[in-house]
């Protein structure tokens, strides 16, 4: 990608209203555009660092035997008036509407329901199950407030997936595989060693349900947290009884802030036999679905991403999720030529390049590098073009070497 | 794909309340699902053929000059009030609702507003122009009716493009190259010989603007149209003076339905005076951008390719879009191991297969490969497995042939 063809810009300046961190880099970066609070657009530059989280994700639930399909944000009232979660009271985050004849729809903020009533239609018998299923949706939640930048807002982008089992074994099965496809996730996003399964306040089967929290100064979340032995609990569940439980003491625990990244809920057979969703088992019987559901926050771990690895000079982003590998670009006209070889011999081998052909100072070109936080800078500069040397400098290490070409490629071509 | 594991079933009727014969075959196939009148969920099997649409529009956008990028579905009412489209006497398809805060929002069915005030945000001076980005956005429309199916919903995708050009010559020059990018995006769809530059009531501008229409039963819309002469009206501009204008003669003419499945726009710069949207051209005074929309109905283009092509035994997809190629099967237990054989060896090479491995009778296996339209069939009999050779039949032509194994595989490594 050349810069001189993207339309965004990078800015000193964040808008005004726009307190968290995340998004200001995003916005100053020219990856997202603040569309109201809460509510951002993704420019082409953040629209692959998305699509390269998706992509991981992706990857992950289908070796684990998810289906991807696409539900609707269109929501009927029937559907959720079943479980009462059609009621403000109950849910205060519904956006809702009405159709011109007054029908009343809802605009999706969550799937279950909706999963539930679809997958009904095609479940008859046991030999049907299990069936795992998922989406990229995008949300829509109505928040009362929302200043944590991309890590929540109005509108965002969640991976969900549900799981619908026979018993609570089959169950149980898919549960902690999504569990080992969770933290494969989170370690290829680079969060995998900050990131915990923690034990947080349970549904009516279970003691505790689990999230992904990943350690992080702007999370919105309390947890305490044993790093060496792995154990994380949610403030909202740090009694002595549950410490006991889990045979940890508070001494050992460090109380750290956090962001949700990922949540897995086991409904038992709760909300099936709510929404009468069951199936005929081998004995000809009528038996109730064990349903599971399985979240990621998509457009918040992006934000979880910006939040935890950028330094002062900018955004640094993890080798797997940038937006292009390599960030190219010349110093004086003489260097132009052979910017240009490489970008086209860098992209001809399939190694992506931020291509910096702006007419700029250094400076400014340097500063935006940084900023945009691309993991691999390469400068070719006119007073080294006799050397055939080329000036290399890793975003995150700010080390910086001068490589042959020879060197410099046989190193980007390893990525 | 096993089948075994796709958990969507094949059906003999759709819902009684759905009418198109685009939905109720895709509904019986397994392809979509039905939330509600004019909204659909699209099941793995539907994701698929969706994609393969997407990948097509994208390489052909991306050819032009295309940046990809995606705006919100939450609008801001200050947004769409400067052009007077935030009234729903203007504008009667809007979904609104409002925040806790009682600010209203709507939710896009269109975003032509809300690309302009972000674009804005990075213009200062011609040479930041030509800009042209695009996006796959669901829309959400409250149609009054939604009765045909996937061609007209309450919610579905488009794509959306937008060119921001210094003046109207640098504007022509991309809405021509988006012509031919339109006319190859429907080429590959299969969908060419039938679709029609079509002359429709225009804007400000110009006398016409330009739909692309499809020849087909189910469209909405009637042309004239002389296949010869290439030469396509919608009926809204069928008159003396334009046939006098387009030198042609009424009896020249042929009516036919057609369904809308791209339209280009040219605002000139109407709209950028509205939303002052300009830049700073060349000796330095304040100019405003010409603008033009591009769209594409994705969803819609899935419907008028089932329309067109389904014959009475099901849906027939074009090879480039199918879900998979092979539609593979076995009869009688003695075949299974040589099927799962060809299975894995086809899906190492890149052939996609859908792979009936269901304990079903042929008969039901032979309905369900002809009702889900996969391009080619591969039938593995217990009674030919000596013989060494396979069943191969085309779903279009209906032709069926005995094949060897390597001639079955050449065939289908060539596509």
């Amino acid at each position: 990608m050349r810069m001189s063809q993207l339309f965004t810009k990078t800015s000193k300046t964040a808008p005004a209203d726009e307190v968290a961190k995340n998004a200001q880099l995003l916005i100053r970066a020219g990856f997202v555009y603040k569309v109201m609070a809460g509510v951002y657009a993704y420019t082409p530059l953040g629209l692959r660092v998305l699509e390269n989280i998706k992509r991981i994700v992706r990857e992950e639930m289908n070796k684990i035997g998810g289906q991807e399909l696409i539900m609707s944000s269109l929501q009927k009232k029937d559907t959720w008036e079943i479980t009462g979660r059609w009621d403000d009271d109950v849910v205060d985050v519904w956006f809702k509407s009405k159709l011109k004849d007054e029908t009343e729809v809802g605009f999706g903020w969550s799937h279950e329901e909706a999963i539930v009533e679809m997958v009904k239609q095609y479940l008859t018998s046991y030999k049907d199950l299990p069936i795992n299923v998922y989406q990229f949706q995008t949300k829509l939640r109505n928040e009362l407030r929302a200043k944590s930048g991309i890590m929540r807002g109005r509108e965002f982008v969640m991976k969900d997936m549900y799981s619908c089992s026979i018993d609570a074994e089959q169950h149980e099965t898919f549960y902690n595989a999504s569990i080992e496809a969770y933290n494969r996730v989170f370690d290829r996003l680079g969060l995998g060693e900050d990131t915990y399964v923690t034990y947080a306040s349970g549904g009516a089967f279970t003691k505790f349900s689990h999230e992904f929290q990943t350690i992080c100064d702007a999370g919105e979340d309390i947890i305490y947290v044993n790093r060496e032995k792995g154990i994380a609990l949610n403030e909202e569940v740090m009694d002595d009884e549950n410490l006991e439980k889990l045979g940890i003491k508070r001494d050992e625990l460090e109380k750290v802030k956090s962001a949700e990244v990922g949540n897995i809920f086991n409904f038992g057979t709760d909300k099936s036999e709510q929404m009468d969703f069951s199936f005929t088992n081998k004995n000809g019987e009528k038996q109730y679905v064990h349903l599971g559901s399985y979240g990621i926050g998509v457009t918040r771990l992006m934000g979880v991403i910006v939040e935890k690895f950028a330094d002062d000079k900018g955004i640094v982003w993890p080798e797997n999720i940038a937006p292009a590998k390599v960030y190219l670009m010349q110093i004086g006209d003489a260097a132009t030529q052979k910017a240009s070889e490489i970008y086209a011999a860098f992209e001809a081998k399939g190694i992506t390049v931020l291509y910096d052909d702006r007419n700029e100072r250094p400076g400014k070109k340097f500063a935006d590098a940084e900023l945009m936080g691309i993991p691999h800078r390469v400068t070719v500069s006119e007073r080294l073009i006799d050397s055939g040397k080329f000036e290399y400098t890793n975003r995150q290490s700010g080390e910086t070497e001068l490589l042959t070409y020879d060197e410099l490629y046989a190193r980007m071509a390893q990525l």
